[in-house]
């Protein structure tokens, strides 16, 4: 009988508790679920990394983390978890929401809607925009996030290349890895997709040397992690014309402080990280999903690579 | 040998002669096609309603006329044409054109984007929009526009009803005809796609009484036609509330006038009838092809039903 502590902040419990407890029961576990519990009692936590827990130490037989966000950068350097962690990966929520709002965004700079939304000047210029085929979308990251998203943009007619940092074999994209795989990823892609961790190695991907490789008027799209970018080279590439507008969901700090130029710049449109939100209902599901396994000595789902930060 | 009039505006001709050669020759056919030739000399008019012939009757041995574009009523009742006329359907550009305008705004409205576009006051707000499979989506009008439109939206999660005159069956949509139909088809409709031909059956499809069978705060969208919707019933469903916005594509004179309303009302969106265009090299395809299959003896393709009035 299994004890799962559930460490995120209080207003969090209230609408998991109903949700987790409904997926335990359906995945036949008999359980105590609480938010606080004695550490050296506890057998599994369900973790946000902004919790009160950061010492995991006293978790004396705990078998396993289970975050309830996508990314862990919170949590996967953290030297006193030395238990497997998880990653949320759940289709009903994360993974829908996101590739809802990439493929809203990418449709919305590929139709030129803003210049129909704002218009005070009443314009009527009834000028023709490519078709899907024309416009080719990289990805950057083919994780569960970025394969969703290229599926659905393949869907819809755009050519789809993608880069990761280890090879993939994605249906119907172009697959692309390492140093040099990201030049070919980036030359001539009109819109730019980013969907990689926040890890050393990913960290300011887009920079003034990569932002020069795309074509001329290029859009960048930022849900992944706002470390991904360097702020200070996009603003010159907007400023330039090499990127046309780059609409960013994800920021180095959140809120994005009212002092951000990428407030006032014309070239931005700032979503406050709404693209992808862990839905309680389907992420309580993979949580018990993977309580399960553990109990039942299944390998874990989602598991996280700590070497690798992802 | 055929004798093949180009009966459009002018500059069409540039656009679609060499495209028009192009198909006709793959298609194996040897013809003559010119912007004008001796009437009685006509096998096949390749037409846009606003070009100067609107007389047919000195077209003696004329076998059939091929409209460049899918609306057809600015020919469809005209008295003098006693031939087969087929209307524009053409996958590579008008279709791929619909269906990305109207998934992108679909997506737009059901994202909330307009909130992030436009925002004066940087305000950091991260509400949780619902995911697609809580948006229901309907769309009057089920020809191959309709349909390609429903396929795109059911790829990606929304619930899609459908509405069209005669009964149809479309794979994943609940589809629905006649005039209950249509009740059932907008009751509690969260958005609705307005993809119908313009006949005197469908004239003001949306009207007060219509509009105000949907969700309160649902969406209208127009590519369609113009005269689907009552325009002053509109305008009150907008202010009251029913209606959160309209984008519209279409209206009963274009370029609107700038004087309308539509201009100016917060909640209305302009597009200028950018949604769906032919694009030469795909509708010349489907005009060769009907020429080819007019002097093969075989039924022409996208034939309009001229009683219907589509």
């Amino acid at each position: 009988m299994p004890n799962i502590l559930f460490a995120a902040r209080s207003e969090r419990w209230d609408d998991y508790e109903a949700p987790l407890r409904t997926a335990l029961d359906a995945a036949g576990l008999t359980y105590t679920l609480a938010p606080e519990m004695p550490p050296e009692t506890v057998d599994y936590i369900v973790y946000a990394p902004n919790s009160d827990v950061q010492d995991f130490t006293p978790y004396s037989r705990l078998k396993a983390v289970l975050n309830l966000w996508a990314g862990v950068e919170g949590i996967a350097g953290n030297p006193t978890l030395t238990v497997p962690l998880t990653r949320m990966v759940d289709d009903a929520g994360l993974t829908q929401g996101m590739v809802e709002w990439v493929t809203g965004h990418v449709l919305r700079h590929h139709l030129g809607m803003d210049r129909h939304i704002v218009n005070p000047g009443h314009v009527w210029d009834p000028s023709e925009p490519p078709v899907a085929p024309q416009r080719p979308v990289t990805i950057l990251g083919l994780g569960a996030l970025g394969q969703a998203c290229a599926r659905a943009l393949l869907a819809l007619g755009f050519p789809v290349s993608g880069w990761s940092r280890t090879p993939k074999d994605v249906a119907g994209v172009r697959c692309l890895s390492g140093k040099d795989g990201l030049r070919d990823a980036l030359s001539g892609a009109q819109v730019v997709v980013l969907l990689l961790p926040d890890t050393p190695a990913t960290r300011n991907v887009l920079n003034a040397e990569t932002l020069a490789l795309t074509a001329r008027g290029a859009f960048v799209i930022n849900p992944g992690r706002g470390a991904l970018i360097d702020d200070d080279a996009l603003i010159a590439a907007l400023d330039s014309g090499q990127i046309a507008h780059a609409t960013l969901d994800v920021f180095r700090t959140e809120p994005l402080p009212q002092d951000h130029p990428f407030w006032v710049h014309p070239g931005v449109t700032v979503t406050p990280h709404i693209a992808a939100t862990t839905r309680p209902d389907g992420a309580a599901r993979a949580v018990a999903e993977n309580i399960r396994r553990g109990e039942a000595g299944e390998p874990l789902l989602n598991l996280v690579d700590r070497a690798a930060g992802y």
